[in-house]
């Protein structure tokens, strides 16, 4: 039975995998992400002490970003224009592949956890679908048709424009490009900012959440009208607020008013808007399921044959 | 050699076409849209008095909506919930394939034009693309990964929110079921409310222009970060004003303000933002591409075999 390797190579932490799927996990780690050198080094020293477990067929990749996804661009695999200290224009998927020289996929950080939802998740079953991840920036993967969107380098929808009722909220947003984009407004920084503590330290009850839900149900409405996703999991740090489930249902439902269009939605509002199945695990699993698919041939990767 | 019809049934015209693309149509007609049963008697009408020209191998709809254009449904080729006199519930590609008995494909209007663009227009050789209509209301069908979306239903792209300047601009919005929202603020009969004039009497330096810019390039602006598309296709009536094109490019240059993931946007925005190769005809010929592709056994039809 193949093995898998998985990699959620994230801004903050980066977590590592070997198995094939949720139930077989046989070793994992996490750690903070540091400089490219050194982080990239923990990766490898980690796969090389599991070498007994077996050789692995494939290894995915869930990368911050921006990246590269595009198998036909010279960069694939890279991690391009990003502030983060040292990681702008770093090999990633290259690196990795030269550690285990075996087929590497490679994508964002949210199409990996979609992959990972649409595999054993909330999206079994699905070919349309968003995952939304709300934490210190917010993101968003998609699959149409049954396939991750890519198009022109990858979506970004964190930074798509959204009312904002300066009467209520004159904070200005967190965006250092957009200001008050639906990330700048909803972000947990942006929540940090506006109420003066960490969001986590704000009670269940504190109308910092009812200003939230109102804001993210608009990114929501937002990518219901232009996806026509069959359901919109969402997950990250903030989310870890259950109350807001509730909150962003209703306002989605006040957002559309009755319109006809959208009475699938309508009808089963509890089961279309709703937390990861994989709960904080959608990334690590996600790229487990990436290595699957390129295994598969049912995705690209870097060097398919091996070197 | 295959001959195709296709028929874009519009709200308030229809268009039926036999030929083969857009360089070989041999017979062609419009008319009004009046109720069901007299405008598909004008529809078989068509078709019979030009039975000489041969047999069709497939005809292509383009219909108004709401419709149900899921080939699994009981309902596929209905039109469904419009409040358009007499034609709720009725089933179009059923009449259609009663009449002419060929396997019919069905999609929206939007999602047909985009085919069109797709086959013929501003859209070949991409895979991720939009085509939006900006009219009587505003629609948007879109391709992800060489398939046009459907979903739940299918976009509804024109009622999606954004930041709406109450300061400068107190006009509550057109939209029955969303106000503001932008088909609500920017479809044809917005502008003529809040100017008093129908938009087609309004000069091309009037300042309802640039409101209307301003607006439709928040719309662009989300799109562009929810689906990445290769390139944003903008038709319909009120996009005759050309003056809109280089006012909406720089305000979408304006929002996404330098954000390095659209450096590929940036750099080529006259290519990324434009009217449709086909002009007026995308949703008569995308109606031929959509029987073509039916034809091929690449789409979807009611009826392949045929009774």
């Amino acid at each position: 039975m193949p093995l898998y390797g998985g990699i959620e190579g994230g801004g903050t932490k980066f977590v590592c995998a070997i198995g094939t799927g949720p139930d077989d996990i046989r070793a994992e780690i996490r750690f903070d992400t540091g400089a490219p050198a050194e982080t990239l080094a923990q990766v490898a020293t980690f796969f090389s002490e599991h070498q007994a477990l077996g050789p692995l067929s494939a290894v995915g990749i869930a990368s911050f970003g921006p990246i590269d996804p595009d198998p036909t661009s010279a960069r694939f695999g890279y991690v391009t224009t990003t502030p983060k200290p040292g990681w702008a224009h770093t090999d990633f998927a290259g690196a990795v592949h030269s550690m285990l020289r075996v087929p590497v996929g490679f994508d964002t950080d949210v199409n990996v956890a979609a992959l990972g939802e649409h595999r054993w998740g909330a999206a079994r079953e699905l070919d349309t679908f968003v995952y939304l991840t709300v934490g210190t920036g917010i993101g968003g993967g998609a699959m149409a048709n049954g396939a991750l969107i890519h198009g022109v380098m990858h979506p970004e929808m964190g930074h798509i424009r959204v009312p904002h009722d300066l009467a209520l909220d004159p904070y200005p947003g967190h965006c250092p490009y957009h200001g008050d984009c639906l990330e700048g407004l909803c972000c947990g920084p942006a929540i940090e900012e506006r109420w003066g503590v960490p969001s986590e330290n704000l009670a269940p009850d504190h109308p910092a959440w009812e200003l939230e839900a109102r804001y993210l149900a608009s990114g929501v409405m937002n990518f219901l009208l232009t996806l026509a996703p069959q359901r919109i999991i969402m997950g990250g740090g903030v989310m870890h607020q259950q109350q807001l489930f509730p909150m962003i249902r209703r306002y989605v439902l006040e957002l559309l008013n009755g319109y006809l269009q959208a009475e699938r939605v309508i009808a089963d509002i509890d089961n279309y808007i709703l937390p990861p199945g994989l709960g904080d695990r959608a990334g690590v699993l996600g790229a487990i399921a990436l290595a699957e698919g390129v295994h598969r041939c049912e995705l690209p990767a870097l060097d398919r044959a091996g070197v």
